[in-house]
């Protein structure tokens, strides 16, 4: 068979899977995640050796340090997925949860009712742990999942599938329910993306070439986890001691996430008190700052910044700053150069943050705050499979809620159009 | 310029307008639209006029008398387009509503807050009312919009877009916030729907070609309105005497719509006694009917139907009828042929009931009612734009507050993460 029919049969199968899904109760799709956490706990063994051949592999096709770690799946990571997974069965099940119901002159009630997506592909890159969050996830919002991860962790991303699915099926998981593209042939992913009949939505979690193609050729929904190119803003009617705890905070507490500072705007009217400051606080903990002319000519210890500066997410001890002569430049650059997802203001002026609140397209806009608390727990949602940039269906943190829709389901005793 | 130069500079300015759009409150959006019927009733005879050329233009072109209906602009439809302004005006407006808070222990506060999508692309064929039906609504939501309309209703769509436009913007409306391809030339869709970073949704509107294509090329999310082939079906369960009441409803009302029945699903045990009244209703009706070989060998009346017949949406006095071995079997027709539109399921037990509304994977699911009453207006919207048969962010019939998303605001006297 080829490429195109090993995707429409494993495409066929979740579908069928999503339907018998539906039907299952909390209690049911707990016991199924219970079994998988069990059998990982028990079946630790085979993950560990197949992430040997993954790890031995990846030294010698020269993976950097950075993703060989990605890769390894130490006792902790791996008590980690386990833990994941019973974190998610504690959670509370949002589906079939009434979201209104009103009732016509004629007796016709017309209920909203939140119901599973159907079948959520994820297409993931180096972290083997995603392999079961994501399938964790997924079905215990019943829908079905087909996952597939990078190349690199073939290995580890297959013993892990395989551990859920056998201990899933045994506990009564329909079969369909939970696949894996087991062939590291890219077009697989074109393949699969393409079946709109039977594929509902399509999560890439990865670098900005991965989601730019997927994008590019899926006729599947898409809900982008895009970059974190975060800014914070310093108004000129900021409280000065306020925005440099925050701005530390953001950029320096934990640069190699999504939620961090990577870009600076000051006010021009408080750069001149603002900007050493803040430089010296930064300094002192090792950042590296790059700015624009006017910020260099400030504090001549700033690297001029190029405008590809102002693209890129460093997730490393690096930031931007640029001196901005307005509120409303500063909207502009984030317009232009931000990646919708956290982006804060300082200012004690209501009007100013109103202005922001209403103007910055981001998923999670601050006002007097660290951008680093845009993430799953910090929302209320206990675990999440993303953080979605995209502006439909799910915004920010996507928890177990956002892996739902809903559908209307109108109860007669009769009645028809007159 | 060429035409990727036209687009893009189309969508800049309307995604500047979007932003603009952001800051303004209800009653300047109102005015905006009071300002538009207004304007739309004190030029009729532009309207008229128009709309004589694409009429003449039409018919030397040979369209349809029924595409010519469709595209005609009478008296009594001019005022329905101006009713439609002032009945979104009454509405409310659902952007800044609060979708729920929550504070972390260190007071930071956390909000979930309606607001507009963004820049929405509307591409229909040929009702010329689309333009200003969708205007209001995506302007209502202080979203921008970028209209797309058939050729054959290029002067008409023109005009009218060229009356709401000046009214709007004498009015206060943000100069890029209403937009429209002037072009006819089909490239510039392909262009249009390639610019992901200033338009947030398509929403195509028109023939399953269209819809198709769109969704093929689009790296815009798109919400697709497709066709609506709705079943009824009529369990062993039945009551059959409301089963008949309903199916005559369901098919003759109104056949036209896309709410109207299709295909009639009727469970074996009671084909012999329900399929003869039916078939006998329907006929008195003048509805044409196509069965299965079963249903034919029951009835000879019967025309016999081929594979085709399942997939039409017929839109006229046409009904295909099958009849089926068990629910099971007829939940796997809907789910094969079915436009996850509305389907509805006669029956007194309650388990099949309830397995049909959880594996029946459409917008609208019905126990013991006709399909016919999904709408907007039926489902409390007021207004749609649409009824959306996708499965994210909208589902069914989608009004106003379909045409926003949400954001996270965050509000914090200086909070940092610990």
């Amino acid at each position: 068979m080829g490429l195109r029919e090993d995707m429409l049969t494993l495409a066929r199968e979740a579908s069928q899977g999503a339907r018998l899904m539906a039907t299952k109760s909390s209690e049911e799709k707990n016991s199924f995640l219970a079994a998988m956490a069990d059998a990982l706990d028990a079946h630790k063994d085979k993950i560990y050796a197949a992430n040997k051949i993954d790890m031995a592999a990846g030294r010698e096709q020269g993976l950097s340090p950075a993703l060989l770690d990605r890769l390894e799946l130490t006792e902790k990571r791996v008590q980690g997925m386990i833990q994941g997974i019973r974190e998610v069965i504690a959670l509370p099940d949002p589906v079939g949860e009434g979201l209104g119901e009103h009732g016509l002159e004629n007796g016709l009630r017309i209920q909203k009712r939140r119901v599973p997506i159907g079948v959520i592909g994820i297409i993931y890159e180096s972290r083997p742990n995603v392999t079961a969050d994501a399938a964790a996830l997924c079905l215990k919002t019943s829908n079905a999942v087909i996952l597939r991860g990078g190349k690199e962790a073939l290995h580890s991303n297959g013993a892990i599938y395989e551990i859920l699915k056998k201990a899933g099926e045994a506990a009564g998981m329909p079969g369909g329910a939970l696949q894996f593209v087991k062939t590291i042939d890219r077009e697989a992913v074109r393949e699969l993306v393409q079946l709109e009949d039977y594929l509902h939505l399509i999560i890439p979690r990865g670098g900005e070439g991965l989601i730019r193609a997927i994008t590019a050729m899926s006729r599947v929904p898409v809900i982008k986890h895009s970059k974190g190119l975060c800014h914070t803003y310093v108004d000129k009617d900021a409280d000065l001691a306020m925005a440099l705890n925050i701005c530390l905070n953001a950029k320096v507490q934990r640069p190699g996430v999504c939620n961090a500072m990577e870009t600076l705007l000051i006010h021009q009217d408080v750069a001149e008190d603002f900007l050493p400051k803040v430089s010296e606080s930064l300094r002192d903990k090792k950042v590296e700052l790059r700015g624009d002319a006017a910020a260099c000519s400030l504090d001549s210890s700033l690297i001029l910044a190029t405008d590809e500066d102002w693209d890129t997410e460093y997730l490393d001890l690096i930031l931007s700053i640029r001196i901005v002569k307005s509120l409303e430049d500063a909207i502009d650059h984030i317009d232009r150069y931000g990646s919708n997802h956290s982006d804060a203001i300082i200012s004690q002026d209501r009007k100013a943050q109103d202005a922001f609140i209403n103007q910055v397209d981001s998923a999670a806009v601050y006002v007097n705050a660290s951008t680093r608390f845009t993430d799953g727990g910090q929302f209320g949602m206990g675990a999440e499979i993303g953080i979605s940039t995209d502006k439909l269906h799910a915004r920010g943190p996507m928890g177990l809620k956002e892996l739902t829709t809903y559908k209307y389901v109108v109860l007669g005793e009769g009645q028809i159009r007159e």
